[in-house]
């Protein structure tokens, strides 16, 4: 088989502060639909072109941050493979199993905290309740778009200390490719950030050194085009939603981005463009002297912002 | 490993009735650059974000069409398995090895005839001479790009006679997902169109049930937006290529297209846009009654052209 | 003062044959916003960038096409002023005044039957009712925009027999100039079409020579990106509208385009793009051979429809 | 006629530090085409589909900034009659006639001082040298542009003191309209910028009141969409041009754009989108605390580059 093994970014939970605010942000700005709710107030999400169960979910915390992100695995039988792999690794802790059910809709997740710190679950099942257009005779997008109107959750940036470990799990066991890095300190020898990928995306999650464990820098949302980007701006401001950085353009990745904070401080990304890896591509370079191109090509500068603000 | 197997269109290799027209078109208005050439008279080309030694050859003949299409898997072990899966298959004929360096840059393909009557090749290596900017700190896009400067050789769509069979070979040999399909006959039960990938775009190749064996209906080259795609209308007309249709939509895949023809009345297409495919995506079915807006979704009727102009 | 006379296309009166389908197609699909109706069943529409009154009237009718096509010029001196020159001129028919408040909001108009029959009026007077973002710290677009959403009523293309007549009318007369002409017959020396401007636009009113007077060929909107044509494009085939030719260029004017009948029909075309016209520019000659690109750049051909199917 | 008086910026004569930094800057990067040079070593240029002679004058100083900008007036009538009008209105100071021929390809011009200090000038004529597609059977863009390529010079913003004496003379004297205001000061009664038009863009020429007199902000130049600010974008990038901001949106005129620096430190515009303004439309208003948004829609803020960085 072609593709096998982890399929992609499934989930990202998110805490937040006012589950209110994050609804209205989420929901009419970001411009996902709201799935479900559970009992412990939990409400789930997807955006238009995803087929699973929920991409998103919210949980109404007294701190921001990630909670945990979840990835869809291609069978039960790769999911106990992993699960015994990365056990046997040394390099997760804080191992167990959620039972099925847990989140809705969803099978069993088996849960591990990576060495930066963050907390990863791997799944096999979530049902398929079907993308926005269908499967018969489809029409190229659904009626009913609204806000930035994503098609999908992509990825995660996180930050976080053992990223050597972090690196090492998820290229030695979960079969990651490092499609680009940022090296720097003493000989350039050190990798301050790596972007990571088990598809033909330039990127499934991303990691950069920082002194924190467990620290969310953003996650990323899919958009077709450079002008959908535009249309975010626009959004961004006509609701007067925290803005970060953009439109611009990544170095890394190519991808045209603009960056901006839900209501409690999380960042958010939603982006177009990119180019398609392939496991055989050369890993990508950047230098310490062009991390400023590197995160942000047309400043070709790092705001403080993008190193310190996490949550 | 996440991405195994078949990795992707390699290099698809044409017949052209005039090599000087030919080169001026796949240069000057297609963009794509010129690698090489052997004592054979080839000449060997790629685009500007490809990293292998080149993905397309042109060689003067007295018929147009497709000579071959060639398949990078991902190791020489995977090679020789398909090699005796495909064998054992008996789905294919004419098997045999093509010896390493008779495409320059390129190790020993693995050569065989699917059942809608196209010759393929599998291989395993090709030299990596880089894209066009690099691998450290690079641009998002490199000097000199020209013409309608897709980005890479995306795929093939082929006719033929015996499509259960080639789809067979590609589903259950190869490891391809069937994403989309073209149903239609009494009861809706036979298949005529097939989209294939194995990878996370929406196709790979594509095979539609023709009368005769071994027709080509197009090669595919990638752009980055709908604008670009206006661009290349543009250049068609100021170059006065002979256009097929476009710029449009398809239905199948969402594509942002044009098409038009070589020198030869080989057909091109460039195009942007679609979506990322998963192997546990439901496939797509397009009913008889609906063909023309899965080709054409703008229009929503199927000209004449797209189905008896082949090469 | 810089700009006088006649300021810009004000209003487009349509016969339709059934105002309930009519109105599904003007407001739902190309996304104008109904102002008001009046008790002869006539409907007032506006886009959403216009400040004034309404710009699109729609009228129940036997049979389809333009009723008349309204001028806003610049004051009441002015409107009086050319309705003297026009009697003056001998080059209209069936001069008269219509009261004001014959259209709501409206002064009086000052009506007259051009030498290709078609029916023209001009006025100096129609409420500010405002656009959709308002005057003071204004978003760039509205909340609620929908369908094909266009900021504007832009200009006509009308089909009539005696098309020197009209120009000189238009140029001798209203100040107009000629930006672009198709020229042939013996020669060369025949016009054959004349687009006409009273502002930087290429055009606001157009005439195509044609056997029969008083022709109908189409009322267009302007768009504000390739990207938004697409969007259309894609929005004819959800609503199955007849689509007529586009997503394309044309030649004439650079714009890009899509054509398209409204349920009676009566053609549409929404656009975006086109140069900014001085009175100084050089008029601009499409020669009988170029006539295809002229019109459809792309295609490089006119269509038979082009020229035969009007209202 | 419909469009008298002042029609269009014709000109502006910029003083760069290095003439050679400046070509490479202009030309290679922001991709003017130059035309000549004269025995006073200045250069001049012009944008690919400008009809006119040329649009950018540079010349090497030890001092960067404006020297003079020049409009197209309609006629030497109307050269006379602003000249005297002008005189009479006590508004401007130094008025004087260049004689024609200093300009190579160019009339007289009537040279005067405005109330911020602003050199000005007027003329009648100016060589119709041809745009880059020509005006018979045009393509929609010529062949070999290159960097930006934006289509033309569009308008200059300024800075100096007397504003209110400047919008006096622009719209009282020439003919202009202010399209859009910026009001602070006790009871917002102040104008503390004001965009002006001879046409229907929405700004042929802006004011921003400042202490000091003869300030330049930047001059500004037209692309053809979202997609084109993003390339300059990439090539202010690539080219490590001082970028000052973007890509962004402007609140007043709606324009997308993005500011940069010659390498004299004369900022420069490149940017798309807007308006369709006439003269019978309200004025846009911005209130103080609204001045964020008005001038960086996406950021809300005003950064203080924008304020002081001027030459």
């Amino acid at each position: 088989m072609a593709m096998t093994g982890v399929l992609r970014p499934g989930h990202v939970a998110l805490r937040v502060l006012d589950i209110k605010a994050a609804l209205h942000h989420y929901k009419d700005v970001l411009g996902l639909n709201e799935v479900c709710r559970d009992d412990q107030g939990r409400v789930f999400l997807k955006a238009w072109d995803e087929a699973d169960h929920h991409s998103v979910v919210l949980k109404e915390c007294d701190t921001a941050g990630m909670e945990y992100m979840g990835w869809r695995v291609d069978s039960d039988a790769t999911l106990k493979n992993f699960a015994k792999d990365i056990k046997a690794s040394g390099l997760a802790t804080d191992l167990k199993w959620i039972p099925a059910g847990e989140h809705p809709g969803t099978g069993e997740r088996f849960r591990f905290t990576i060495p930066t710190g963050h907390v990863m679950e791997l799944y096999a099942h979530k049902d398929v309740t079907g993308c926005g257009t269908g499967y018969t005779n489809p029409d190229p997008w659904p009626e009913g778009m609204h806000g930035m109107a994503p098609s999908r959750f992509d990825h995660c940036l996180l930050y976080g200390d053992d990223l050597d470990g972090t690196v090492k799990l998820f290229t030695e066991v979960l079969g990651f490719k490092l499609a680009e890095e940022l090296v720097g300190g003493p000989g350039g020898k050190q990798r301050n950030a790596a972007f990571m990928t088990c598809s033909n995306k330039p990127h499934d999650v991303a990691f950069i050194r920082h002194t924190e464990k467990n620290k969310f820098h953003h996650c990323s949302f899919f958009l077709n085009s450079w002008e959908e980007v535009l249309k975010a701006a626009d959004l961004i401001s006509k609701h007067k939603v925290a803005l970060d950085i953009g439109p611009t353009r990544h170095g890394i990745t190519r991808g045209e981005t603009i960056y901006f904070f839900d209501p409690s401080g999380n960042r958010n990304e939603v982006f177009a463009g990119g180019y398609i890896y392939y496991p055989d591509k050369p890993t990508i370079t950047w230098t310490e002297d062009h991390v400023g191109p590197a995160i942000f090509y047309h400043t070709r500068e790092l705001n403080e912002r993008f190193l310190t603000v996490v949550t």
